[in-house]
């Protein structure tokens, strides 16, 4: 079945319009679920929508919220998100980093009390669009065991790297999962095992099977200890530097919420 | 057989003093190539002490060459390495990085024609002991075949990480490779089988012999396809950034000399 882009929006901004998203707001929301779906991005689009209004509607996303400013050190500022849409607010930060950028050759923007942004290479692909090198990490709930472990206590904590080109950019967007959680639902929903090992089931062995990765909540790292060391460093960082919640604090809360993110935009110098 | 610290820097010394390294110089690389034995990170210490060497004997390394600066854009700079050892540029460069941060919160400097770093921990720490939150990367020699392809095309590009810490600062420090190639020579030295995979043999089959991997010269990435696209992203960060060689321009030479790399420090809000 093929839905036309314009039709897939359109629905979307509808769905948001009736949750008292302002005009403006719901359209850039429903934009860019809609080119996560058209860009094949399925596990952050259509498929994500759901429960994108579900958190919406248990309040643990504020749909009028701003970010707010606590500190600036010149090219690096500290922002608390004050749980407005994740889009939203990945959007605003990545702004300010390439405003940041503009001024100092590197910008640094930090966000607390952020939501999911979904599909991280947008915020990639707006930094290359505007001509700077782009790199956003965010952290998330705990769905990864430390190597040598047997509990969840890392999350997959995505790392974009982007860097534009006048022939296409180059965007790098990945999990620090073998297999991000959507990527796996994804597998999941079409009944098609894993190509490669991506977790654990519940007795802790490594398997291709998503529905026991699912059931056990086990993502397997990138590069076994590598990932695992990686993940638990990115979530470090981008706590440190937002002093917003870590993965741990995340997980206790019950639910994926007041994520912790950093943004940075690079001007290169043959630009 | 325990060589204690003092001797071990001594001998160092008097090799590069014989090299006509000033004192000064030869104090600072061989303090680090000791430190390096002395933390246990043995492939870049004493083991790699003979090759460091060898590059000079073939003029690979300018051991008297300052690097130079070429372009300031605020807090980012890009600077000439002129071949000076990868030691001493790396130390400059992570000083110029703390520096522009404490002047604008966060600070970028890309050095291009430099030489191997040796323990690219030994920056990150240098960060966190002035406060700093710490990012380094470089680029290598290719040594890892991309995902799916059969020739070499990928350098393990080390990625640090440093977080400073009252108690003890974290830092990551890892190649993109599952294992780095000094960790595949310990292992062929004390004629151990690798615990997991780490490369590809001769005919194209992932294996845990040493030998076979060090013969191929074909690690294998962290993560398999993610590791692959990582590897690739950081090159084209490094060399975009310092205008310098990438993986492919460094093959093509013949030896692992000129390389790309960068240094970000960020001074964390509550320090």
């Amino acid at each position: 079945m093929h839905i036309p882009f314009d039709q897939l929006k359109a629905e979307f901004k509808r769905v948001l319009l009736k949750l008292n998203f302002t005009h403006e707001r719901a359209d850039f929301c429903a934009q860019i679920f809609a080119e996560n779906s058209r860009d094949g991005v399925y596990t952050h689009g259509l498929n994500r929508f759901p429960a994108f209004v579900q958190h919406i509607k248990n309040g643990l996303i504020n749909i009028d919220a701003q970010p707010t400013l606590i500190n600036n050190l010149g090219a690096i500022e500290q922002w608390d998100g004050n749980l407005a849409p994740g889009i939203l607010n990945a959007s605003f930060c990545m702004d300010r980093a390439i405003t940041l950028a503009e001024q100092n050759g590197i910008g640094c923007v930090a966000i607390k009390n952020t939501n999911h942004w979904m599909h991280g290479g947008t915020y990639g692909w707006q930094a290359a669009d505007a001509g700077f090198i782009g790199i956003c990490i965010t952290n998330s709930i705990a769905n990864m065991v430390p190597w040598g472990g047997s509990t969840n206590a890392l999350g997959n904590n995505p790392l974009i790297i982007a860097l534009p080109r006048a022939d296409g950019h180059v965007v790098l967007d990945m999990a620090i999962s073998q297999y991000s959680k959507g990527k796996v639902l994804q597998y999941q929903s079409f009944e098609d095992e894993l190509p490669f090992v991506g977790g654990y089931d519940g007795d802790g062995n490594l398997t291709k099977d998503p529905n026991a990765i699912i059931e056990s909540k086990r993502l397997l790292p990138i590069g076994l200890w590598k990932g695992s060391a990686l993940s638990m460093v990115l979530d470090m960082l981008v706590s440190a530097l937002s002093l917003g919640k870590t993965v741990k604090q995340i997980t206790d809360q019950g639910n994926e919420s007041s994520a912790s993110q950093v943004f940075i935009a690079i001007k290169p110098f043959n630009a």
